[in-house]
């Protein structure tokens, strides 16, 4: 975590000192055995365990995009700029060593206003939070003023070598899998978005109740599966796994790609989540659950660490001019086509 | 890398995927003992040496503030972007092993234009053309669709486990050196300003001479010291290193903040670059050289790996009340305050 020239020369430096000075003493209590030097010198110092393979992924997160100022708490932000990276860590059934954020905050963003937290502050609440449950300190990263708000988390990870769980091992015949349930982060955000509409004020203004904040909670802090993804590649059970960011249909559609194989999704297995429609399960994003598939003879338990798993259909051979996922209801089938990709417009 | 939702919904999520398969294609002939998965699962898989440590480094650029879409061509934005990465790593002394870049970008700096090609594809040029020549495969990254243009690298590296050169190991009594010549990158980022400020043209309408184009150079695609500093680990000489990018006076204050000792440097001992005011040399950024401690009967060689050493001054014991730095002349000695941090407003 290095500070950075900006534009705005020296008040801006000062700001991002500073930013610098909170960020160090906040991240100060972190211990982890992974992590030899932490922010502050040009790079921080990972120590792999022997035999170990380093996964890395990077996710960026831009204001108007992935997020909005009135409509996103800055705790949920910060959560949900680390669920996104955590997740693909746990898709490889990856142990989290390491996470490294760069900011780029609108000077704003950084400052108190009178009793009230600057915005930085409760960002971090909410990504240090996630970071301290799951294991991933924050070691370093970079600040910058920006016209806009943006983050990208870079989370560095570890397997047993050779181990990782690729979205390119599925074969014709295995059961496919999903953890939890499917469609609360859409459902969740079609609520947030007509609340918004009908009341015509922004969800941060409103006093939320538990009820209401429980509804919103697959939205705005979705639960990384971290400890379920390294029990599946613990006991070797996936043949391939990803996560679901894009929407069932988008990245089952991936994982089928990546393997060379097609599949068929039981509409009646689907486990949707409550309040949401058979079309969010299918094409919402952003529920961060696992997409695994498992050989058909593999006994698989019904919870994994505390979350629900369940069978909901299995990977075929791909043939030419068929879909690449079909949706099998008693009626009829019909081709799943990549519908993923929801947005807050 | 993994493609992601943007706002302008299909569209960009088809921008995104031609952009994901240009940088696939683009990366495809990489090959890297280091890199056992690339670009295309939900994260890169890294494979250190055994008895090897990690060094990670992340730095944002961001348009209007580390660069500017009608000053840079694109191809030194990219090779900028990178070079700033690498020269973290330079600093540690580690050995590349792999790239992530996140990128954010304007749809239209995506598309070419008629017989010109996008912005991003020379923006890759340049990025590429060093990863190659400093061998850091680039393999993952992220992309979104952004107002404005934006940046982020990611640099994975490895030492030998506890010879990272790290900035806190310097001692009073040490040499000081840099690699390398000061100033060019402020002088030529000068040089730009006024000839656009002249002309009231944009440098990217100009037709650039030869002799322009070198002396622009010094901005436009500084050189990383990557193997500078792995000679540096390698022959054990070097007690503390960091890289200069925000200019001598700012980062040698570092340098003595993090080793708790002052320095002083011999202004006539300063190798300035051809053009540039000792001002620059002291205070400009971006030269990316690196500045490093040794012990007084260290033999240090007059040029490593074809680049020169000089050696500009020595630690010294940090006193109360004294200045960290202290810039020595025949007539006087004056503090050296941290004056870094140039920009191109």
């Amino acid at each position: 975590m290095r500070k950075r020239q900006v534009q705005s020369g020296r008040d801006g430096k000062r700001g991002e000192l500073a930013l610098l000075e909170l960020i160090r003493r906040r991240t100060a209590g972190q211990r982890s055995p992974g992590v030899r030097l932490g922010i502050g010198d040009d790079c921080a110092l990972l120590l792999p365990r022997p035999e170990e393979e380093l996964c890395v992924t990077t996710d960026l997160s831009i204001e108007g995009r992935h997020f909005r100022l009135d409509w996103h708490p800055p705790e949920a932000v910060g959560h949900r700029v680390l669920a996104r990276g955590l997740s693909d860590l746990a898709a490889m059934g990856a142990r989290p060593v390491a996470a490294f954020l760069s900011l780029g905050l609108p000077a704003s963003l950084t400052m108190a206003n009178g009793r009230q937290r600057a915005w930085v502050d409760r960002f971090l609440d909410g990504l240090l939070d996630l970071a301290k449950d799951r294991q991933a300190p924050l070691a370093g990263g970079d600040l910058a003023e920006s016209p806009v708000a943006l983050a990208d988390i870079v989370l560095v990870g570890a397997t047993p070598r050779s181990k990782a769980l690729l979205r390119s091992g599925g074969r014709p015949g295995d059961s496919l899998y999903v953890t939890g349930s499917l469609g609360g982060a859409a459902a969740a955000l079609a609520r947030l978005a007509s609340m918004t509409k009908r009341t015509k004020s922004s969800p941060q203004s409103w006093a939320i109740s538990a009820k209401l904040s429980a509804a919103l909670a697959p939205h705005l802090y979705p639960q990384p599966r971290v400890v379920q993804g390294m029990w599946l590649l613990r006991h070797g059970l996936a043949t391939a796994a990803m996560d679901l960011s894009d929407g069932l249909s988008t990245d089952l559609t991936h994982l089928c790609d990546e393997s060379r194989v097609a599949a068929e999704v039981d509409e009646a297995a689907l486990p949707i989540s409550s309040g949401a429609t058979p079309a969010q399960a299918l094409n919402g994003g952003e529920d961060y659950e696992l997409l695994f598939a498992a050989p058909p003879e593999a006994r698989m338990p019904g919870m994994i660490v505390g979350v629900p798993v369940t069978k909901i259909g299995r990977l075929v051979p791909r043939r030419k001019g068929r879909p690449a996922v079909t949706l099998v209801s008693n009626a009829s089938s019909q081709p799943l086509a990549p519908e993923g990709w929801e947005h807050f417009r």
